[in-house]
């Protein structure tokens, strides 16, 4: 068992969703996107997802995370756990340093099954 | 002063921020996004919204709003408060009654800012 919300798996619980006018969202579906909004509704946490989507190699070392958001490393180690269980960042540990790369998939799946009504 | 977020300011403070690569987001953008975010960051509130969002005459009393969530009216009306201020559904008061009518542009706009690199 994983808290992960992985992108297939939320691509899976929306599916259909809102293409029937007027039907709820599950209990559920409810849940999980409010948990992908929940990641983000940080400013610490909009600005590290800003700088690794914006990242020129596609990824991010956690050791440049800190400078430019100006927090220590175990906060922003916090908060990235925040968004690699909303399955909004891939974790990759290489030797030393954590890397992070964006997956914006379920931030995409969740403004689409609100708007698109 | 006000504390909403309209959604032409927020659309005003993120014009132009996610056309350069690798331009951070201003404390005030990153603050802006987390809050629609954050005021989605509740599964009663996407629930809220969704109902609202895909009533079939665009906007919803709040006497219909507190059976499908479960909540009473004050739990309810507190809720849609956060939505409001964070832009993200108009009310109207008439009469006895305040109405809903969503607002989907500032979670579009977000949303975008934070995929559209």
């Amino acid at each position: 068992m994983t808290t992960s919300t992985a992108p297939e798996i939320l691509a899976d619980a929306l599916a259909g969703c809102c293409n029937t006018a007027g039907q709820p969202l599950t209990d559920e579906q409810a849940g999980q996107l409010a948990r992908v909004f929940k990641a983000l509704g940080d400013p610490n946490r909009v600005k590290l997802y800003s700088l690794i989507a914006a990242s020129a190699s596609g990824e991010m070392c956690v050791c440049d995370l800190t400078e430019p958001v100006g927090l220590s490393q175990p906060t922003v180690s916090h908060h990235m756990k925040l968004l690699v269980d909303a399955g909004l960042v891939i974790r990759e540990q290489r030797g030393r340093w954590a890397y992070y790369q964006p997956a914006p998939e379920p931030l995409t799946a969740a403004a689409r099954a609100l708007t698109r009504t």
